[in-house]
C-alpha cells in the first residue's frame, strides 16, 4: 500500500514543505522574525498577541516639549536660590499654565507662574518648585491667578522637576523591537510616541477544506448517514489560535472533480491548503483520488496515521485524516509550531510530566493519548503547565486510545506522547506532553 | 487635601464597588462563573479564549448512528464464526457502503457488504471484519462491487468494530462544562456534537475616557503644548486583553460641563466607566471638578497615586491618573483581576522572583517598578514566567522610578512590587512581581 514513515520523518517533511513561511533566504535577521510579508494595522485594531515585523521607532522626542514634572510654580532657579523654610522668597505670580494647547507666555525675571504637571514650562523658567515647598500661593478670587503671589520655602537647582524634550525617548529611538508579541503596555508606549499604525507579521492564510458527502453544517439537521462537520470550525479555530488566518472555508462532497476544482481554487487564494478526510485505505478516498501529485503515506502514529503532503498549483497542501480527534492531533503535531513560527510567536513547549496511569500501546506506533493535568497532593501544589516550582506535573489519561473519542478530547489539557517503542508504561513513568 | 489610603485598601474598595461583575447573590455556582449575563456566539465566531457560561450538552448521541470503525466488510458475525486463516469463509459481496447520506440496504443473511470507516452499518449486519483479515475482496470490474466475493480469514464476535450510537457521547451528556476557557479542541468537540452556538460569559462593557485639552489622536499632528492620547488606545487594549469589551471611547477637553455630559453618556451606555487624567492636586483637575459624588484619594503607591472611585448615575466609575505609565500600572493593580474574574478567566498570578538590582524606595509608598525577566546563567536555564523548573526567576529593573518613563514600560515584562515599608532592597532580595 502506501509508504510508511515515522512521526519525526513526517514532521521534517512538513517543515521542509512549509519552510517558506518561516524564513526566506536573505530576508531573515534577529530583528525580523522570518521573512513573512508585513501588514500595517491601526493601533486601535486587532493587534494584541500579534508580532511586530519591524521596529517601532519614535518619530518625535518624548516628551515633545519641555514640561513640568510636578504641580507647582515655574521659576528662574536664580530667583529662589536663597529661599529657605525660615526665609522664604516671595514672587509675584504672573498667571497659570495648564496642560493645554499653545505656547505659554515667557516668564519675566523675578516672577513665577503656577504650573500643572505636564504643562509646558515657559521660556525663561528653568526650574519648578513643587507646590508642597510653597505656601500654595495667595490668590485674589477663586482660582484666578491675577494679582497674586507665592512664598517659596526651598531653593531649586536649574532643571529640577523640568522634563527636557527627548529625556524619556529621543526621536529615532527604537521603542519596541521587531519580534515583540504585543501586550497592552506596548500599545501604550507606541501610542505615547504618536505611532498610529504598526507593521505586523502578516498571518499565513490557510484554506480549511473538509471533505465528505456525509458532512452537514452545524445549523442543519442531519439526516440518515449524515454527521456534523467538526473539522471545519475546529481547524479554523486551531489556525487562528496559532496565529494564522482562515482565508477560505470549504466543505466538499466525495466527488474527485469537485474536490479537485475546490482545491485548485483554495490553492489560488491562500498560502496553505489544509484538507481533512479522504486519505485512508478505503475504496473511496476522494482527496487521494483528486490529487495524484500529492504524497500520501501512513505515519506510524495513533491517532492520525494517514497523512498527505505536497503542492497544488505551487501552493503547499497538507491532508489530515477526517476523524476530528485525528485532525486535531495532526494539527498539534505537524502544523501548530510552524504556523506559530510564521507568525513570529514562540513555540508551545513540550514539557516533561509524570504519568499517573498505566498505558498499553501498540509496538511500532507512537501514541498521542489525550491527558489532563492532575492536581498534586500536598501543600503548595497546583495543576497546570509547570505546576509548583520545583516539581514535575502529573498527568492522567482521559478516555481510551480510540481515535473517535470526541468526549475525551473535550476533557483533555494535553497530548501524552507515548514513544513508538513503548508497549507498556507504568504509573510513575516520565513522559513528554504537548499542551493543547 | 484628599484622603490617603494604602494600596490594599483601595484594591478592596474597588473590588467592593465592582462586586456585581464577579458574583451575583443566588446566581453563582461552581459550574457558573459569576452571575454575568450570557451571550450566544456562533461556534465560528470569536470564541477562542472566552469562557462558557453554561454547560455544552450533546443534543444527540455521538456517533449519531451505528457505524463502522474500520475499512472492511460488514457481516453477520454468525456467518463468519468458523473462519480461520487456513479455512477462510467466502461470502458474496452485495455492494459497497460509503460514509454518505442515506440508509444502506439491509444485509441479507449469508452475504457481506464492503464498508468504509464511519459508514452506516446496514441493518442485519452485527460485526465488521477489517480489510486486513480478508483477501480484500475479488471484484469484477474496477471498483464495482457487483458479482463479487470476499474470503474472510478470521471470525468476529457480535459488535466487533461496530460503533454503537452514543458510545462516545450519550445524548444529554455534558461535553464541555461551564467555565471552560475555549481552545480549538473544545470547538472541535462542540462542532462534532452539532452545537452551533455557544453560551459565553458576556464581557463587561467599559467606557474608556481620556481627559485633557492637550490630547490629540494618533493620526493628527500635535501642535505646541499638545501630546498624543496614549491612554485611549492603551486602556482599550488592556480592557480587551482582560476579557472586557470597549463599549465607548471618548476623549474629553478640560471643561467640567463637557466632561460631566460625556461621563453621564458613558455611564448610560456601559457597565463601567474608566477615566484617565484630571485627578491630581493641581488647580485644573477636570474629573474631580465634574464628579462631586466620586471619592478622590491619594493611594500610597508610585506610580499611580491619585485615584478616584464611585458611581455616576448608578454606574461604577474608576478614575486613573493621566500619565500613561501610571494608568497602565493602575489598571494592572486595581482592575485587571476583576475584569478577568468577570469574564470567567483565571487570575494572572503574582509570582516570587529574585531581584538582580539594588532598589531605593521612598518610605511609606509602595513602588511598582518596571522590570524584565533575566535569563539565568547555567545549563537548562530559561527566562519567562516560572523559568526553569525548580528555580525562582530573576528580574532586573528597567529604567527609573519616574512615572513618565514610557520607554521603560515598553521594555518591561513585569511590575516589581516594592513594599511600602522598604526603603532599600539589595540585589538577591526576594520580591513579588506582577506579570504584564
Amino acid at each position: 500500500m502506501s509508504e510508511r514513515v515515522d512521526v519525526e520523518q513526517h514532521r521534517a517533511d512538513v517543515a521542509e514543505l512549509l519552510a517558506g513561511f518561516v524564513e526566506r533566504p536573505g530576508e531573515q535577521s534577529a530583528e525580523r522574525p522570518g521573512g513573512r510579508p508585513v501588514e500595517e494595522v491601526p493601533l486601535d485594531g486587532d493587534v494584541l498577541g500579534r508580532v511586530l515585523a519591524r521596529d517601532v521607532v519614535a518619530p518625535e522626542p518624548l516628551p515633545r516639549f519641555r514640561n513640568s514634572q510636578m504641580d507647582g510654580f515655574a521659576v528662574r532657579a536664580a530667583d529662589v536660590a536663597a529661599a529657605a523654610p525660615d526665609a522664604p522668597v516671595t514672587l509675584p505670580v504672573a498667571g497659570d499654565v495648564a496642560a493645554a494647547p499653545g505656547d505659554p507666555a515667557p516668564l519675566a525675571p523675578g516672577t513665577a507662574v503656577r504650573i500643572m504637571t505636564g504643562a509646558p514650562v515657559p521660556a525663561g523658567a528653568d526650574a519648578v518648585v513643587p507646590v508642597e515647598d510653597t505656601d500654595q500661593g495667595t490668590f485674589n478670587g477663586s482660582g484666578a491667578a491675577t494679582a497674586s503671589r507665592v512664598a517659596v520655602a526651598r531653593g531649586r537647582a536649574v532643571g529640577e522637576f523640568v522634563r527636557e524634550p527627548g529625556s524619556d525617548v529621543a526621536a529615532g529611538t527604537v521603542v519596541l523591537p521587531a519580534g515583540t508579541v504585543l501586550a497592552p503596555h506596548h500599545v501604550a508606549a507606541a501610542a505615547a510616541c504618536g505611532v498610529a499604525r504598526l507593521a505586523l507579521v502578516a498571518p499565513v492564510s490557510v484554506a480549511v477544506v473538509s471533505t465528505g458527502s456525509e458532512l452537514v453544517g452545524p445549523d442543519r439537521e442531519p439526516g440518515p448517514g449524515q454527521i456534523f462537520d467538526a473539522n471545519g470550525p475546529a481547524l479554523a479555530a486551531a489556525v487562528r489560535a496559532a496565529g494564522g488566518r482562515v482565508g477560505l472555508r470549504l466543505a466538499l462532497p466525495d466527488d474527485p472533480a469537485a474536490v479537485r476544482a475546490g482545491l485548485e481554487r483554495a490553492a489560488a487564494l491562500c498560502d496553505l491548503v489544509l484538507t481533512t478526510g479522504g486519505v485512508s485505505q478505503g475504496a473511496y478516498e476522494v482527496v487521494k483520488d483528486a490529487l495524484p501529485e500529492v504524497t500520501f503515506r501512513s505515519v506510524a502514529m495513533q491517532p492520525g496515521g494517514p497523512q498527505g503532503l505536497g503542492r497544488v498549483g505551487g501552493t503547499p497542501l497538507l491532508a489530515f485524516p477526517g476523524n476530528p480527534v485525528s485532525a486535531q492531533v495532526s494539527f498539534v503535531v505537524f502544523l501548530r509550531e510552524i504556523l506559530r513560527a510564521a507568525a513570529g510567536l514562540p513555540p508551545v513547549d513540550r514539557v516533561p510530566a509524570v504519568l499517573d496511569d498505566a498505558v498499553v500501546s501498540p509496538a511500532g506506533r507512537r501514541q498521542l493519548l489525550r491527558g489532563r493535568w492532575v492536581r498534586a497532593a500536598g501543600p503548595g501544589a497546583s495543576a497546570g503547565t509547570g505546576g509548583p516550582v520545583g516539581t514535575v506535573p502529573h498527568v492522567a489519561v482521559v478516555g481510551g486510545p480510540g481515535s473517535h473519542l470526541v468526549a475525551s478530547m473535550a476533557a483533555a489539557d494535553v497530548l501524552i506522547d507515548v514513544p513508538a517503542a513503548a508497549t507498556t508504561l507504568e504509573p510513575g513513568a516520565e513522559v513528554v506532553v504537548w499542551p493543547l
